[in-house]
């Protein structure tokens, strides 16, 4: 047996795309491109994407330019999302439109987007037509995710139901195909195929819930980010949908005077709000949520017909994932 | 024999269009992407590319999906490089950015491109392979050729060649990859398809030129647009670069005084110019790149072994593309 581990998943995964930026060269196109794949990030897409297919071959040639396909799309997405988003800053150094300017992050985003269907099709052809079919739905799907959230910022109410829609779209789909896409490399029954789509969505559905909560409750040294980031730029976040869904008259009042206003002091509207949130018990809500995700994705896992030894790194990643709850 | 004429092509991808917008909806993401392509436009490449495979067979069907890829793919373009350019109207109608807001024009923007992609696939898959990659390799030029147009603006001097390849990147490459995708479905040979290819570059810079010709010199009325617009924005085209190149001292003085210059009345720079470039003959020099790229265009027409009937209507293209010169 021959199954790699997590990391040395992500090595074989960043030579491949520091390999990737060489052969860019420093063409004025390129520089941003290189520049966004080199902030680094734990290249978590396409690691999962190969060990979805380790789950079924020791063979993975042909996984590593698909896998790294789905890379450097995530990272066009960034580019886009960055500009969109007003984002002056991704992994603490300056966005590509702020070292750069706009027409750069979208010019550069646009020959990104290319680039990744370049290396897609660098497959087993006999498996190309379902893999472009799986990329550009997913590829799609995480467009109306953006819009999804874009389209939040105007609304006054967002319901549960379509905030856990929009965070499918615009991250889970993605995690979820990169492992369908391994795994169909891989050879792969429809049915694992399938699962293993099951097992992203719910993983990466559970990961962006937990990503919620430690912005508002986790430590600043862990999280590497200033805590209660999301309350202060009014984002509706699964813990805001169930404080204003659970609010009695005086937690009403306190939300209305603090989101959305502009003037509020950011220590006074922290502190009142993270006050509402203590009282109507909202992180419970989401740590039921995140359990909930966490359970089905391995329920998913437990389903896929190999030895449960092939499928022990993958166990590992949902665990680890819980655990940064702490 | 059934080859069918520009017209009847043009029909049948409009109304493939419309299919594909109605099936669209109005859902957010897809209303810009509709309004462009409502937009209207001739269809050419389309157009061209199904001619192109009409050449070798008359088994059109697989063939037109690809055809209307790269119309979206076009459409996708302009909708940036409008951002870019910021540009207030496209078609006498506003922008997507206009209409709507940046954000959107990036995002239906980046989804129309995916969107190519969902129709390049649907296509005789023995082909698919070839077919994407000259459609990856194209896309990316077609950056790299927006990406140049954008540095010369920052650019003091411009080189004839370089302007050539600046529009050969911009503009050729994806009319000539269009109709040698049609070829490749059509089933021509290697060769063939690298002939129709080189009609489509010679064909695209010829057409290119003539609009620079006509923005300076052509008549409102045939034109549509306010004559000189490339002058007022001190655009540099071949028109230009040659009059930079040519002048002697009197008129280096006038283009000096004028180009660059904010503050200059429209009326007057414009006769200004038009003056030097009278002087300089550099119209001539433009019309001799016209026929040149003509006539090496259908040079590679005539080394496309099909009988001559079946090249009569790309004959036809391209000579009525010279009398646009009137």
């Amino acid at each position: 047996m021959a199954v790699k581990s997590l990391e040395e998943l992500q090595q074989l995964i960043s030579k491949k795309i520091d390999g990737f930026c060489e052969k860019n060269g420093d063409g004025r196109i390129f520089q941003p491109v290189n520049y966004i794949l080199q902030l680094g990030g734990k290249r978590i897409r396409p690691a999962l994407s190969l060990m979805s297919a380790n789950l079924f071959t020791d063979e993975l040639d042909n996984a590593v330019y698909p896998a790294v396909a789905f890379e450097i799309f995530h990272n066009f997405t960034l580019m886009h999302d960055d500009i969109m988003d007003h984002a002056p800053l991704r992994r603490g150094k300056p966005t590509v439109h702020e070292k750069w300017d706009v027409n750069t992050a979208i010019l550069s985003g646009d020959a990104m987007m290319i680039q990744a269907y370049q290396l897609l099709i660098k497959t087993d052809s006999t498996k190309l037509i379902p893999l472009m079919q799986l990329f550009n739905t997913t590829a799609l799907e995480v467009c109306i995710g953006q819009q999804m959230d874009m389209d939040f910022e105007q609304k006054d109410l967002v319901s549960v139901s379509e905030y856990e829609e929009m965070i499918r779209l615009k991250t889970s789909v993605l995690l979820a195909a990169s492992m369908k896409a391994g795994a169909l490399i891989g050879g792969a029954s429809q049915e694992s195929q399938d699962n293993i789509y099951k097992f992203g969505i719910h993983l990466g559905l559970a990961f962006q819930l937990l990503d919620d909560y430690l912005d508002t409750f986790g430590e600043e040294a862990q999280t590497g980010k200033r805590r209660g980031g999301d309350i202060l730029a009014d984002k509706k976040t699964l813990l805001m949908i169930r404080a204003f869904e659970k609010a009695g008259p005086q937690e009403m009042d306190v939300l209305n005077r603090f989101i959305g206003n502009k003037e509020a002091q950011a220590e006074e509207k922290l502190s009142a709000i993270l006050d509402v949130y203590q009282k109507l018990e909202v992180a419970n809500d989401l740590k039921e949520k995140v359990l909930h995700h966490h359970d089905t994705a391995l329920q998913s896992l437990d389903l896929i017909s190999v030895d449960a030894d092939r499928k022990q790194a993958l166990h590992s990643i949902a665990d680890m994932l819980l655990g940064r709850k702490g």
